[in-house]
């Protein structure tokens, strides 16, 4: 058998995963499998990750959702983090970040490999140090590998390797000095590493090796922006660019092996500077999917991330950006609660969805038409049961003590709705008597 | 002296309000006087109004933020509006629009008017119906005047006027079909209004008349968008289009009497449809500075309206929109409370300075590099100061258990900042021991 969705796709084969992609986007499974084969499209799918639903990430396809959460030093516990995991699947996310960095890392990765649907990914080099237990002085270049290895093994869908920020990035970075430095944890622990041993990045050295691992599990090698900026100030830099040239040549290698690949980008990018981020990441690296961490096009707003992240996610979407992961009103701040984790999510989902129904993708619009009816008609039921938060929107309309049940209370009997559907109606329009 | 600072400029006069606008955003009074004359920029300044503080919407500047509050039928507390009020002032915003359309709106515009710094717009034809206590098909056409003047008396700064809806837009409107027809409340009352008494709009037939008031005590009138679209479905259609020419037609008739005058606009409108709207506006009304309704780029988020309309506020202020109206998450659901109309206010605020960064505007970004370097620096204190909403930062952050107190608790020991500034200094960094 084929060892990974790309190879098959390379032979002309239709995997399981293929047919369900193509199904649930409404397009053909021919289209499916070609992009697959040019590494347009990923579909990231660990063999061993049995409880997953396949997704596809990637040209032609709706925008996908990542969520964020994990276990760490000063939030250690597993029961609360397994609450987000299964939020986020209830409201529909389409991948969960492990960025778990503390404690029994271990347990709660396998929890959520063992029960989530969504597509799970990982970042190894979190838990180099704590999984063996290593200050960044003792670790060697092969534990990197080990820990790759590892959660390939486990399950994990798609890993993040901060592959591109090499000795020579490092050394564009020191020459084009920032204000922000490194705001990557990943890409700060290998600059450090690299420092402390003077040694390549482990990741790039060993990328081979690195390859060999995804490919026996068919894990997605989504490839971590390290340089990205962490102020608007810092954006599309010479630093930044430097290790997106890297990302594409790891790209070409990667496919060679038939290995899938993602590239992550920004981060803080001021409006203006969204479009041009994606297309250029889009042609230094090949066309492979866009994976984007907002970007947030303000750095003013702390408590307000979610905003004004959904803003430059939606046209980072529009402008062909793949898969946003979220922001929540906790970034810069605190690790995520459980609410922040639904005001993230819903307003990410928000962004992709804006973002879909601008670059066309098919049967997005149907959604806003079908709410555009609802409206039309003052049938309220369905307006709740159309809304992306049903909850949310229900709770919040006033029910009780309304001057006319059939509006709401932003406008009662001056509704425009009904006063125009009473024009043609010929009825009579009373307002106040 | 000068009745307008229209007529003021055309005749090369500094006003004081024109002084204090050129101060506020670092530009010169010469180009202030300038695009006054020329009707690009606008400073909404009622003779009356003796508490404002004057500011300039236009060509320029900064993109200003309206909050609209009002009692009404199903929410008719005059301390709870005026709370909304001091709450829009205490967080920056530029005007508040009184929307009020039951109960004693006369008792509660005065005493916004007595107390606000903020311009404050109206919207008459609200107050017809209630004021007078008729119902439409009592009302005559100079009703509609003689609310405008009463307004213009009092002290309001702009008039939302909804002279656009014409006989032949209204035919327009009946040969292009939409799926959400009309729904702006002022406009569905003129639609309904011409409908029972067969005439021409009143504001369009005695738009001479409605001049001579705004003259008189230095009204700004906002041409109102009655056929502005409900639904991404009738983003951009014929009944748009030909209502904003026939708001061109006027601004051209406004500005022969040195009436100043503002363009609104959508409303619903996809992503990619933003930039052409706001072109299209400016390029029929001659540049006149534009107002926006969100826009919203998608339908299917009740409850989080605050977000699709920050982000195409963001999109709108940066292709040239002077000037956005809030949306709250109570959007579409009901009256927003305070709580919302924070939320809502500050996602526009994040909006029109995200949209500034990207069009240029003077000396916008220096506060997002502050920022950067606050969090460079790791200077907490100095990050709640910056940040657009202080309180909600600083209550944001857990402040207790932190394993590293300079941090917070996202990264703890793992934070990227501190870690990077530890490879520079030559200091170990410890992670787990």
């Amino acid at each position: 058998m084929f060892k990974t969705q790309m190879e098959a796709a390379k032979n002309g084969f239709y995997t399981e995963q293929m047919l369900k992609v193509a199904k649930d986007e409404v397009l053909s499974k021919e289209y499916i499998l070609e992009n697959v084969a040019k590494g347009k499209i990923v579909i990231p799918a660990n063999k061993l990750h049995k409880t997953l639903v396949p997704r596809g990430i990637g040209k032609g396809l709706k925008t996908k959702v990542n969520v964020n959460i994990g276990i760490s030093q000063d939030a250690n516990n597993i029961e609360n983090e397994m609450k987000k995991a299964i939020l986020a699947e209830k409201l529909e996310a389409d991948a969960i970040m492990d960025l778990s960095n503390y404690g029994n890392t271990e347990a709660f990765r396998k929890e959520l490999i063992g029960t989530s649907s969504l597509m799970i990914g990982t970042v190894p080099i979190y838990d180099v140090l704590s999984y063996l237990g290593k200050e960044l002085s003792e670790i060697v270049a092969k534990d990197f590998l080990d820990i790759a290895r590892k959660h390939a093994s486990e399950g994990a869908d798609f890993l993040t390797i901060h592959a591109g920020i090499t000795k020579s990035v490092a050394k564009t970075y020191l020459n084009n000095p920032r204000l922000m430095n490194i705001v990557s944890r990943g890409g700060s622990l290998l600059f450090a590493w690299m420092n402390i041993h003077n040694q390549e990045n482990p990741f790039y050295e060993y990328f081979d090796e690195l390859l060999e691992i995804c490919r026996e599990y068919d894990v997605t090698i989504s490839l971590g922006d390290a340089m990205r900026p962490g102020g608007l100030y810092d954006a599309s830099d010479a630093s930044q660019i430097s290790e997106l040239i890297v990302l594409g040549e790891l790209t070409k290698r990667a496919w060679e092996k038939d290995v899938q690949v993602m590239i992550e980008g920004p981060g803080h990018v001021p409006l203006n500077q969204v479009q041009s981020n994606v297309e250029m990441a889009k042609r230094l690296c090949h066309e492979a999917p866009f994976y984007v961490l907002g970007p947030i096009v303000t750095d003013i707003a702390p408590g307000y991330d979610h905003i004004t992240g959904a803003i430059g996610g939606a046209l980072a979407a529009w402008h062909g950006a793949d898969f946003l992961c979220y922001l929540t009103p906790a970034e810069h701040l605190r690790l995520p609660t459980l609410e922040d984790v639904r005001e993230g999510l819903i307003a990410t989902k928000i962004a992709a969805h804006a973002g879909d129904i601008a670059k066309g993708v098919k049967s997005s619009r149907t959604w806003d038409d079908k709410m555009s009816y609802a409206r039309s008609q003052l049938d309220w039921s369905e307006m709740y049961k159309l809304a992306i938060d049903s909850e949310k929107a229900e709770s919040y309309r006033d029910q009780e003590g309304l001057s006319d049940e059939q509006t709401c209370s932003m406008c009662g009997k001056m509704c425009a709705v009904k006063n125009v559907q009473k024009v043609f109606s010929g009825e009579e329009i009373r307002i106040y008597k």
